[in-house]
């Protein structure tokens, strides 16, 4: 087979994910980030225990009072996709009973910045989508 | 009732949507946001037609082909959603057999740029993740 030059592979590299498509592992992995238990997880662990701190480890109650709501079960099981896909780390530390923290790998956090942005969208721009389904139901 | 200072209001005004919060509407909001057809969506009509240039006007069909194997049913419900919620107008030209193009409004393309990162995300980061699960299983 004939070499490739540096642009050609460049190239072919550029195009080998495309979440556009069905079959792309990509789009598999934006469906797991288009989750709202991925995005509130990453946001908190982004945010610290007091929500306005930056990036800490957390306690599961700690997160699970940060994301009212959430069931135990919902919450385990987005903790355990997230350490999973190298987003988080679970760290046990034998105290007695032991304690166990959640954090933000390096992964993790290069993520945490854009789904931060979408939430601060969500809460910023509410407002202007309440006003829109108003005007969309009401013509 | 005591009238409240401006630096008051602010603090009111910045706490009243809080999406970790699961009966505030922002909550609501980042549910719909966190749907992989809207990330899908928005980032195909913010990259047009051709998938590289800027935000362009879709027909259907175009969106369609896009966005590899969404349903129709799916794409139609999706659009709609959008358009109800102010992110996308709906444009009928009267020609035979009529004309239908989907566009990001404003408030549309201000989501554009978020949405879009998560996406580029997702395929720039998919070695990282395949590789943390891999790991992830054999330990």
């Amino acid at each position: 087979m004939p070499t490739m030059t540096a642009a050609q592979q460049r190239a072919e590299a550029k195009v080998q994910y495309d979440a556009f498509l069905a079959a792309c592992p990509s789009r598999q992995l934006l469906d797991r980030l288009s989750d709202k238990w991925v995005t509130l997880v990453v946001a908190a662990l982004g945010s610290g225990p007091d929500c306005a701190g930056g990036p800490a480890p957390m306690r599961f109650s700690e997160l699970a009072r940060t994301l009212a709501g959430v069931s135990q079960k919902m919450l385990t099981q987005t903790l355990r996709s997230l350490e999973r896909d190298g987003l988080v780390t679970r760290t046990v530390t034998p105290t007695v009973p032991v304690t166990v923290h959640y954090e933000l790998t390096d992964l993790g956090l290069s993520l945490h910045a854009l789904v931060r942005g979408i939430k601060d969208w969500a809460q910023d721009h509410m407002d202007d989508v309440v006003a829109a389904r108003a005007a969309y139901d009401g013509a």
